[in-house]
């Protein structure tokens, strides 16, 4: 077939954060772009109250800063310096003392950011390059990958409409319609798991005004946690000085909170310094009109099907949110999948509509050979760390195995310089596969974007068995040191005798 | 609400055996019952051929038969007499000889059915009682649970009609649209999870005519394998004294069988005595046309909605069929949701529409947390099964533990009955939870419907293990009597001494 000149035309599924990082890269590679977006334009004032009902905050950190960085750097400088940079976690304990926990030993940061404001941003970023178009209100009904055709449904007119498209881009979501049609066409191993626990967003509003300007009530520089062992409570910052917090709490435990006394008594036992902060009545009001949501996990594989679909996002890997992953992962997928492309020299302008593109097939396949491990890992990263946010935080083995690891850390003693480890993707993407000092799992998952979620999974678990030995012979070492005292003393003070056995 | 004198109604999507028998059961309940069916009626003609290219033949054994027993008891009187008993494994050895396996010592069999005479048998019967009509070619387009409606489409004029119904069975198979459509509405934990291995259908014909009548070209009462460690080829007998062949290989082995040398080849190489009984000319010509099926496996829960939909049948637990469980399975789901049914006094009679039926949600949520652990349990040994069928049949551990339960079975040590199990369904359905005697892991799941599957699983692995033990203590015991020998003959021939250390 002959080449022709025109762009082959990609389409994007869903117009949140990945899909729209999703569009700016195949942009910038030369694609003629077209988004379809189920719900209305997000940017309408009419929007913006659906859209803050949605979901609690996001928290952006460096892997998700590097993806946008590699797509489009003048984004990343544009909107990224508005965000508010959390050091660490602040434990509201039940006495009501804080306790702060850095991040990390070098004061890098997470970063508390609004859902929408990030979007807005991202999409706008996408519109002012040419060759992105942008329907919403289009919801698709169903695609026929063999044939390249995706009908979707006006949402104001019901009139369906053939789109003929060359690349299909999944980036819609947990219930994900493109990845329910892949599983048509392709062997898709599938896994989707709830968690017996739900969340509840509550509002806690910005303090009193001082010299013209509201002021935060918490700090707000830290990710505020009332850990409580079955449940928690987090808080997160926002631009106008007020918190949204977070429940979350076994399904059993919600469905006790029948009246509004039950609900103020659970409030007064067990978070007493956050309830005057949020106020009884703001309680009870958005304990009744926020919805109470569910947590879901998914796995998948493949996520591509030959040179004409993949899926990114939380299509392919929806995460319970504890590990503040799930938005850096989807665009990290992005950044890795924009690498692929170009090291298979996929050129969107070298073959006609119809052919198959034998580059383009190539890279998906390799993304996801190579993507599938990383998913995987921190997805479960993600399902381990709600255990360590709503209990081991405050029990006294993990305090004691932090302040190991970062004396370690802090000591870079290279200890796991000469570990060998199986790359996990190209050099390209993740350039540390053996970092050459000691690093503590949360560092390597949110502050080292070259470290691939597997590999980090792979050093700590390591470094895990180095602290439990460790440890165990500083607690042999310790006990030794108080016995070899008291038999010191006892003998100093002639209750014991040397050989007294002899 | 007052109550109502006329029935309610209930839908069952998909005619299959499981979807008849499940109609069957509401049915002799007072329940009016309506059966969608996607595809035509499987008694016409013009059905058949599409029919038979579907599927590898289906093994009843005692599970199944009970269930229909259970449920109808005159159906199993007059269709299950024309089964095919096979009585055990016949190996295929390289070399071209054969060995029987037996399933059971006091000759227990399991039997080849064909599916499509089995559908239209129970069908028939469904048939015959008047409160159960069927509508084919009408596919299941969505459900709105809540409101009780579901639309279907009429295949041939395209048209939608919506059906209200009162309680809904989704016996629709392994992609399910009424899986689907529950994900929509409940918390649904879902896997499902491909082999990499496919499957093939092959036609060993009827043998030479003998007096007037066809013969077998292989003994009928066995089910033929010819193990191959990493493939198999099995072949079960037909009515018409033809064989159907299954060759079971890796997706990998499939690629190579590009031309037909390379065919022939292997099949000369590895199944040499198969291969002049099927005819090369057969065997390209079915290579060509018949279809190279995937393997998956589904597992889900819950596997209901409030008080007005369940899933049966391989909707919610498709397996491999390595141990001939997946239509026994399904048939036992229909026994065991008729006894919760019943158990609960569920009365079709005694509720206008609309209302909640606080006993049907209560006998729909036992059927979820009762069933759940025994179809992992047979979704999970029937996995398991196909490593022992294709590799560990023809190995000396396998065969000589296999002695070992058998001695231990004849002799009926009752090493068990001191066992206490957790009864995991109510006494009714299962009441065996401690057998009173040794009994092989095959010999449960096949031929005792009074032990689940979770318990047959749960008694086998204890059984392993003791299995294990005296496996090494015998091979201690031999090593000793040997080296007893031994030393014995070396000191009569002198050529060592008593205490000659000493």
């Amino acid at each position: 077939m002959a080449a022709k000149a025109t762009p082959r035309k990609a389409v994007v599924v869903g117009a949140g954060p990945v899909g729209c990082l999703s569009a700016i890269s195949l942009a910038k590679m030369g694609w003629s772009v077209e988004i379809y977006e189920r719900r209305p334009d997000m940017r309408l004032p009419s929007s913006k109250a659906a859209a803050q009902q949605r979901s609690i905050n996001l928290a952006i950190s460096a892997r998700g800063i590097a993806a946008i960085e590699a797509i489009h750097p003048n984004a990343a400088g544009r909107f990224l310096k508005t965000v508010i940079p959390m050091r660490g976690r602040m434990i509201h304990h039940v006495s009501g003392s804080q306790e702060s926990q850095l991040y990390d030993k070098d004061g890098q940061c997470i970063n508390s950011i609004g859902r929408a404001f990030m979007n807005e941003n991202l999409l706008t970023e996408a519109l002012d390059i040419p060759n992105i178009r942008v329907l919403f209100k289009h919801k698709v009904a169903s695609i026929d990958f063999d044939e390249r055709i995706m009908v979707v449904r006006e949402v104001d007119t019901e009139r369906d409409l053939e789109i003929p498209f060359d690349f299909c881009v999944g980036a819609d979501g947990s219930y994900s319609i493109v990845r329910g049609q892949l599983m048509r066409v392709i062997r898709m191993d599938y896994q989707q798991e709830y968690i017996p626990h739900d969340y509840l967003e509550l509002k806690m509003p910005a303090g009193p005004v001082v010299g013209g300007e509201p002021t935060y009530l918490l700090d707000p520089n830290h990710l505020h946690i009332w850990p409580r062992h079955t449940f928690m409570l987090i808080a997160l910052p926002n631009k106008d000085k007020s918190f949204t917090c977070t429940l979350f709490a076994p399904t059993a435990e919600f469905d006790r909170f029948e009246t509004p006394g039950a609900i103020i008594k659970f409030f007064k036992a067990h978070f007493s310094d956050a309830l005057p902060l949020i106020g009884e009545e703001a309680l009870l009001h958005d304990f009744q009109q926020n919805p109470r949501s569910s947590l879901m996990s998914v796995k998948a594989t493949p996520y591509h099907y030959k040179d004409r679909a993949i899926i990114l996002g939380d299509a392919a890997h929806a995460m319970v949110p504890f590990y503040g992953q799930g938005l850096n992962c989807g665009l990290e997928d992005v950044r890795v999948l924009d690498i692929l492309l170009r090291a298979e020299g996929v050129n969107p302008a070298s073959l006609a509509n119809g052919g198959e593109d034998s580059s383009l097939a190539r890279a998906l396949a390799r993304y996801t050979e190579s993507r599938h491990e990383d998913l995987v890992s921190i997805c479960e990263l993600a399902m381990d760390n709600y255990v360590e946010m709503r209990h081991s935080v405050v029990t006294p083995g993990f305090l004691f195995r932090r302040a190991l690891d970062n004396i370690l850390y802090t000591i870079s003693a290279k200890l796991v310089a000469s570990t060998s480890l199986r790359p996990t993707l190209s050099r390209e993407a993740f350039p540390s596969s053996t970092p050459s000092a000691w690093l503590p799992l949360y560092t390597m998952v949110t502050f080292r974007p070259d470290i691939s979620y597997s590999t980090a999974r792979r050093i700590a678990s390591r470094e895990h068995r180095i602290l439990e030995v460790t440890g165990w012979a500083s607690a042999l070492i310790a006990v030794s040191a108080v016995g070899i005292t008291t038999i010191t003393i006892l003998r100093r003070l002639g209750l014991i005798h040397p050989h007294n056995t002899g």
